[in-house]
């Protein structure tokens, strides 16, 4: 057979081939992904890594029979090729298209949701154990873990339980030393060790933790690969299996600038260039606002610190790690550590700047809350990614932050309205805060260019007009205003229509508040997170408390969880793109 | 000197003893400490087990410019009492009294506020960060964590970060096998073979993180604590000292059963009896309503299992362990790994039943979220300590609950109004929902000692009526319906108010709540849970999409942490006892 890839559908398919075939089908397979994610973004280094595991793995275990969970779910690309998604893979992250992630609604093969690291061992764990309740003792479960994502606190506590059970529960270590930045922290090098043979492999800190270990071994080589998964098969109890991959594998440019080629956008795959749309839009993206407007301000106030977990290139963080290596830190994934860090620098009279994704930061809310709002200390978190993030989908939308967070007392919220905003609320905050603040802003690009204006102060807690009109006021919190303000030009009742920003989510600008409901007959809420618990909630419970009898309308994201798709197809989704807003502004009167 | 005790205030004070002066000080402080935890209720074991560990660091470390934090604070009474606060110490946990915790805002002594486990290494390393920027290196951090909280996830972010800097830090294992329980996992487990020498001291977990690890040694053994601390303090970076130690040290009873003396309520000094008030409330405590039925329930379903993250006391899933050791888990101080697991079960058909106090669920908030809700797997959620708990304070409370979980797609939200409510929720759980469900219910005891009734079958999202009334609507969620209905009778308006008990804040009964907002004039929201974001939040938001004009009035928790008192004078302090509710009561028209 010249192409093995075509005649397999599914793992049956694949157990058809004889082992000495498999090298041929993972050549194959390497140029499938390639060939399909070069034209469209995706996740390309960490798939091209686990090529020779996936085969190994469907080939030697019976699934879906056997329980296959996927940690993050970057990589799961050959493993969604494989298990009946080939034909539809090139639509892979288009809305309507396949997820991006395994997904359990998508497949029978895709046993766990993921998208969020450090899962897979507690979840695999979860099946294990059921599996034994229910006399199945044959099944095997297996969790395909990365060195970054194993360096997490939740991992730990999956393997601190896996190791006194009794559960059938295969954890391999895909170690290729990056996350999406190059992993950190003392556990990768204790693993960097044990690869390059400094440490004995016994006695290692996942046989303390009651493991089978073995490895490392080479995770590219198929014959390794699959003797060993055989072997493992005879094993009963929690087992550990350590592979050595290579992140881009197969292709030399993405072996070499890993962090590019983890999800590097439309390149050409033979050369590597990348390729960049043409008439890009000019504005910078909002993680460079922060990244470089921290650097301004680390330059001029050496009590500024910056804390990312795992996502310097992600957040711009990285701009001050390069200028400012000592008060910079990337502390891994490691969310809920890195708020209690940020909580113990802010005793001692620094100033934090700690940027975790919206979504993120859902791992670290009792840290929010116990360590930094309690005690009240003036950190100042900067919640990236916030609203819709697009492809990524359901697992990676930030729209929950302004609900989770608005709750908290001694919290201030703001979502500033554009590029030159956000620039001055980090200013501000850089000034010294009384209470900690929450500064949500969203994924790619703005509509400012020319953003580097001198820092202005924002006052704390005003609510800023936009536009004047007569008898209808809109109210929006974030950058979604922008949209609102088009969407005013655009309606047949642009003056009828007056226009707030109220970046303070809290606290709320009461007198303003005041004002706008008596001066308004009818108040409209805008906000890219969801209704239940949002901002136009919060106006809603203003209103009640003032026993205001105005009409009031929220529009924000409804109680579903919403998948992927690009950001302007989901906004169409919810009605929040400019001509649903332009058709709703149009019907009042 | 007979008395040495009566001569500290502070720990300048403490230094100007001799060595060995320092156990005849430690048997006073342990005297002085039993003499008062026995005449009223707070955390005992713990602090006899540091209280040489506490002697030892204050005299060693330069406190308070050596940097001090423990982990979690049960144990820091012994800490508390040598660091200017022996005189007020009587007044432990009373409302204006001093907290049961170290807390910031209470002494200079107290670096960071704890309650919550496993933050001392991140706090800790933060401020050691930050004095490494200030250029103070001959300053010391130390980090005081016990075993069972150091298996937690958030302890090994910590380490794994800390292992590759040069932060001054000490990191001290206050080894004793126990949390509130016996402490579990493999970790523990690795940690008993190292005491008992069956284990290599060299290349062991903590070193593999690169600390510089030494012990075990004995914990109560003066002379080798004071010594082993001053020659780590002339060693820089990151140090590890394992020390064994044994909670409720010097008081045989309390040694003999570490689990009832970690907090006994009142005893007798003498014997240990265990001195219960009289005319005790016969009531059952929420907790054993939740854990017997769960038990019923067990016996009759097979696929039932439980699961509590270090709380099978305090939850009462201690029953099920015992009656059903297979199907119920202990998992450690492992929340996210919790909800995770509960997770992987639930792909497999099993109907779990995990249970995490309202606070602490703030722990694993990404956890629901990405691995439950997304999913849409029916786990149940049962929030143990929803809303006050009284002299635990800030730390504790579980107040936010309603308002973190209301806003997350799928999730049902239920607050039972009584024991019997609580058991048929479970019960209707028990038969299979169709998404998961958040169920709180209060600490302490209800008003039904006759709870075990027949199971019945509670509609999902049906409003209750529990009065009529004709012109103004009471609608309250949870146990505090009880108090409601003792205010109502007690009221002159009695006649007037009807009195509705939504247990579920999500789904609403938009039917019902459409014809109560058509029949009475006044609407009133009652809840034990924030305001923003809460129960009340979301009737304001209804009533607005439904463009409803009743005048609408929110009663609730303030945007404020609510420190330590019983729960009778903090529902006094938030206005929702009996009295200030029949106060608004009665000025209703």
């Amino acid at each position: 057979m010249n192409n093995l890839l075509a005649h397999i559908q599914n793992p049956t398919d694949l157990r058809k081939l004889s082992k000495n075939q498999l090298p041929q089908l993972a050549q194959e397979l390497r140029e499938f992904i390639i060939d399909i994610v070069s034209q469209k973004e995706g996740h390309l280094g960490a798939s091209l890594g686990v090529i020779e595991l996936t085969i190994a793995l469907h080939y030697i275990f019976d699934t879906p029979k056997d329980l296959l969970v996927w940690d993050v779910g970057h990589q799961a690309y050959p493993h969604k090729i494989l298990t009946e998604r080939k034909d539809v893979f090139y639509k892979y992250r288009e809305k309507e298209g396949i997820s991006g992630f395994p997904k359990r609604s998508e497949s029978i093969y895709d046993t766990f949701g993921v998208g969020h690291s450090s899962t897979s061992i507690s979840a695999a764990l979860g099946m294990a154990l059921a599996s034994h309740l229910h006399g199945e003792k044959e099944k095997h479960h297996i969790a395909v873990i990365g060195d970054a994502s194993i360096a997490s606190g939740m991992a730990f506590e999956g393997l601190n339980h896996a190791g006194v059970t009794k559960a059938n529960l295969l954890v391999i270590l895909n170690d290729n030393a990056m996350g999406i930045d190059p992993s950190v922290g003392a556990l990768k090098d204790y693993l960097t060790s044990v690869k390059e043979g400094k440490n004995p492999k016994i006695n290692n800190i996942i046989k303390s933790l009651n493991f089978d270990y073995s490895g490392p071994i080479d995770g590219h080589d198929l014959e390794k690969l699959t003797t060993e998964l055989e072997r493992l098969k005879k094993i009963k109890g929690p087992k550990f299996l350590h592979i050595i991959t290579t992140k881009g594998k197969g292709l030399s440019f993405a072996e070499e600038d890993q962090l590019t080629y983890h999800a590097p956008g439309k390149f050409d795959k033979l050369t590597g260039k990348l390729i960049r749309p043409e008439n890009e839009n000019p504005a910078p993206k909002f993680q460079d606002v922060f990244g470089h407007t921290l650097v301004e301000l680390a330059q001029q106030n050496d009590k500024i610190v910056g804390i990312t977990p795992a996502m310097p290139s992600g957040s711009s963080l990285k701009y001050m790690m390069e200028q400012f290596p000592d008060r910079a830190f990337d502390v891994g994934i490691a969310e809920q550590h890195a708020v209690t860090l940020a909580a113990g620098m802010a005793t001692q009279g620094l100033t934090v700047f700690c940027n975790i994704y919206s979504t993120f930061m859902q791992r670290a809310y009792d840290q929010v809350i116990h360590d930094v709002a309690i005690q009240n200390l003036p950190v100042i978190f900067c919640l990236d990614r916030a609203g819709f993030v697009g492809e990524d989908g359901a697992t990676h939308h930030g729209l929950f932050d302004l609900a989770y967070m608005s709750c908290i007392p001694n919290m201030m919220v703001y979502a500033p309205m554009n590029e030159i905003d956000l620039r001055n609320i980090l200013y501000t905050s850089s000034l010294g805060l009384e209470n900690p603040i929450s500064i949500r802003y969203p994924r790619g690009k703005g509509h400012n260019p020319d953003w580097r204006k001198p820092f202005e102060k924002i006052e704390i807690g005003k609510i800023k007009k936009i536009k004047e009109g007569k008898t209808i006021a809109v109210l929006s919190t974030g950058t979604i205003g922008h949209t609102v303000q088009l969407a005013i030009e655009n309606s047949n009742n642009k003056n009828s229509i007056a226009h707030y920003h109220v970046g303070w989510v809290k606290p709320l600008d009461e007198k303003k508040l005041n004002t706008i409901f008596n001066t308004y007959t009818t108040i409209i809420t805008i906000e890219e997170g969801t209704l239940i618990g949002g901002f136009g909630s919060i106006i809603d419970t203003f209103a009640t408390k003032n026993n205001f009898k105005n009409k009031i309308m929220n529009y924000g994201v409804p109680d579903v969880f919403i998948e992927h798709g690009t950001v302007q197809e989901l906004f169409e989704e919810v009605k929040l793109d400019e001509k649903n807003l332009t058709l709703i502004f149009n019907t009042l009167s």
